[in-house]
């Protein structure tokens, strides 16, 4: 039988749920989806195939998922560190998008961050921003996976002046783009502190009405928690049980500050929680008590935030630092051991995206989003544990093939679809108008 | 005049005193020293030199300074990983050192560790291990600055059988390496409860009549300060301090588990200290207080410990992990700010060795250990501050030139001296033995 493509290793992780790893493995893709997977003896036996990739000194794994992202973020990478969060978003995050937010300025800056989110492995992105039609188009042509949602807010903002203007825009983002390959649609509710209740509500109706995941920001400060108790009488994630927000598809990102009342909630509703431990830490806003929620069952992924506060978009470098972190924090070296956390950032993404029947392992009728790592690194060697290695040792750069969708979109870790330089030059134009 | 050497950057990055930024600057370099430095086209002017390194898209900063290692069990890396301390150490690290450990096993571990470490952009390094004289010969080798210290226990091992066993091996291997241009030798206490007392006067009295440092792993765990305490009725430091420990050159590893009083005794004595915060949390060991110890004014550097429990030997991941994680246990954003951080990995380095009169920072008379990183990445796209993308967003991966002692020793990211993969290859040959 004839394939697109073989693409072999010596090293195949499945991520499926038996953690099966195939030494010496392949994995035949066809019309966008892996067709089989087996040694490479057996794969280049049973297949012909016009392309087949050397396995050899690789790995090859599911695309990392990173759940929570606002990608045009990247254009005011470093732009203010090291403040506290007030003074870094009144005085140069919000001035700097009141500047500069345009449609062109979202597309330019998510080409870059696709950019740098496809170099470090990263095939499927969940975001939150404004121009949410930007954001889509940029993917689309980066070739990546995203699902995409437009935003709610009860206040003015750039695109759009009060919640039922932004719900509006949302069913027609939606509508515009319910049959891509590629974006999945979604609607944001920024937060339970600045939509009410009834807005949280009719986001949810949207969102049911045209099946699509509805996501928040929860409990990423302490500050929060105290306002919608005081506004509320309840904890947030109580507080947005009681709406329904859970009820349908939804995904949480940062979930911090949560009791143990609220993980059982988020575990039982089966939300998708976005950890999003280096922007936690650099804006020092606490650390989510991640172990805690894993033990409850609550589908715990990985996010990388916006690279404004982070300040890069490398899901490996998350997966890695949340892995120790939580190490010392809980006193026990024995938590979220190192196939715990490359489960989190593949096929646990995919799950807390609600999209684990398609993507997040290498398992046949899903689609072929795989990544390619080169094993023959001084860091990277000697090899006794090849989760270790991918969990503690990893670094972006050793990224060489990402596939989406069946495509190969970096080969030999450059981008085939584009020159890199121009992404870059473009970069540096708009950074002129940012620190004006 | 003639110099054997220039090169030059978009920034050059100083970290002086007064943290001087030059913009299209240069560093010439004549006979292993920094003889000037200024802008590029000055110093293009002024010097003439056979080999002359372009600046565009790069920054040239000091070499970081890792100060504390133990740079041979890189042949241990991820040889067992999320265990608890005890089960690590008894069941997996020992009996593997028993099985393997040797003048070669050092002497080759040691050249993986170096190619690590320079491709990430270290030049300088201070080791504690066995077979000091193969961890010597082996950086040298490599062309690369060590600190190497001759360790000192209570009980036999593979290379003594007493404390007056380990003291001599020490006194012939300081007589030995005295005059190096490369090697610093100086002597390791492994810790307060695997050395007497007396052992530790004896320790002092050898470093004191050789000029040498010494240097030691100091509560790392919550165990060690009880025992101590049970043992001495008093903290770790103080005991320490009691025997005389930091009234010569002394160099700390650890102080996880330091309070206010003994944070107090670190900074006055001057002794440096090393903050291994990956490998502490990996461990599970805990957060070393180091806002508190910089406020104290200690002297407070960067170690990345042994692979074995990292599991890398990347200063820069460590320096960023660092900045980010203080943030969030002080919830303070402001703490360890870029600038500082950078400070801490070089000349914070150098200070804490006792060597900021020789390295650490771009000066004139001072050794030219440099590096060169290219900007021209996505991930360091935009550019808004250099401090923060050399803390924030830099990889290992962007290091492409670094120089040793006047000496280039990596261009374009790949070693010069030596066949890389000839180390990769004789590290898979080792692990055969190691995993047995």
């Amino acid at each position: 039988m004839r394939v697109d493509l073989i693409i072999c290793g010596d090293y195949v992780l499945t991520m499926n749920s038996a953690m099966d790893v195939l030494k010496n493995g392949a994995v035949a893709v066809l019309n966008k989806k892996i067709v089989d997977l087996d040694a490479a003896e057996v794969i280049l036996e049973k297949y012909s195939s016009p392309e087949i990739i050397s396995g050899e000194g690789r790995v090859v794994m599911p695309g990392f998922i990173n759940t929570h992202t606002h990608a045009a973020m990247v254009y005011f990478r470093g732009l203010a560190d090291d403040l506290p969060l007030k003074e870094w978003l009144e005085n140069h995050i919000w001035p700097a998008e009141g500047r500069c937010l345009s449609p062109e300025f979202v597309y330019d800056a998510v080409e870059l961050a696709c950019l740098e989110m496809l170099k470090s492995g990263t095939t499927t992105f969940s975001d939150m921003y404004f121009f949410a039609d930007s954001t889509a188009k940029a993917a689309v042509k980066m070739g990546m996976r995203a699902v995409v949602c437009s935003g709610v807010v009860d206040f003015p903002t750039v695109t759009g002046s009060n919640a039922d203007d932004y719900l509006n825009s949302a069913e027609r983002f939606i509508n515009d783009w319910s049959d891509d390959a590629l974006i999945r649609p979604g609607i944001a509710a920024h937060s339970a502190y600045t939509c009410s209740p009834d807005t949280l509500k009719k986001i949810c109706r949207l969102s049911d009405k045209c099946f699509v995941s509805r996501q928040i920001h929860l409990s990423e400060t302490e500050w929060e928690v105290s306002e919608i108790i005081s506004r509320y009488g309840k904890r947030p994630a109580v507080h947005l049980d009681n709406t329904g927000f859970f009820d349908g598809r939804s995904v949480a990102a940062h979930c911090v500050w949560v009791d143990a009342g609220e993980i059982d909630i988020l575990a039982k509703k089966g939300v998708g929680v976005s950890h999003c431990i280096e922007s936690n830490l650099k804006l020092a806003s606490g650390i989510a008590p991640v172990p805690a929620m894993l033990k409850a069952g609550a589908a715990v992924s990985f996010g990388t935030d916006g690279a404004a506060s982070n300040n890069d978009m490398d899901l490996i470098s998350e997966m890695s630092t949340a892995a120790k972190v939580h190490k010392a924090v809980s006193k026990d070296p024995t938590v979220i051991d190192a196939a715990t956390a490359l489960r989190m950032a593949t096929i646990g993404g995919a799950k807390a995206l609600g999209m684990d029947g398609e993507i997040g392992s290498i398992e046949k009728g899903k689609y072929a989003d795989l990544v390619a790592v080169n094993l023959k690194k001084p860091h990277l060697t000697p090899l006794y544990s090849i989760y270790s290695h991918m969990v503690y040792s990893l670094r972006a750069s050793d990224v060489e093939t990402v596939m989406v969708n069946g495509r190969i979109i970096i080969d030999k870790g450059r981008l085939i679809l584009k020159d890199e330089d121009e992404i870059l030059k473009k970069a540096g134009e708009w950074a002129q108008k940012v620190s004006l």
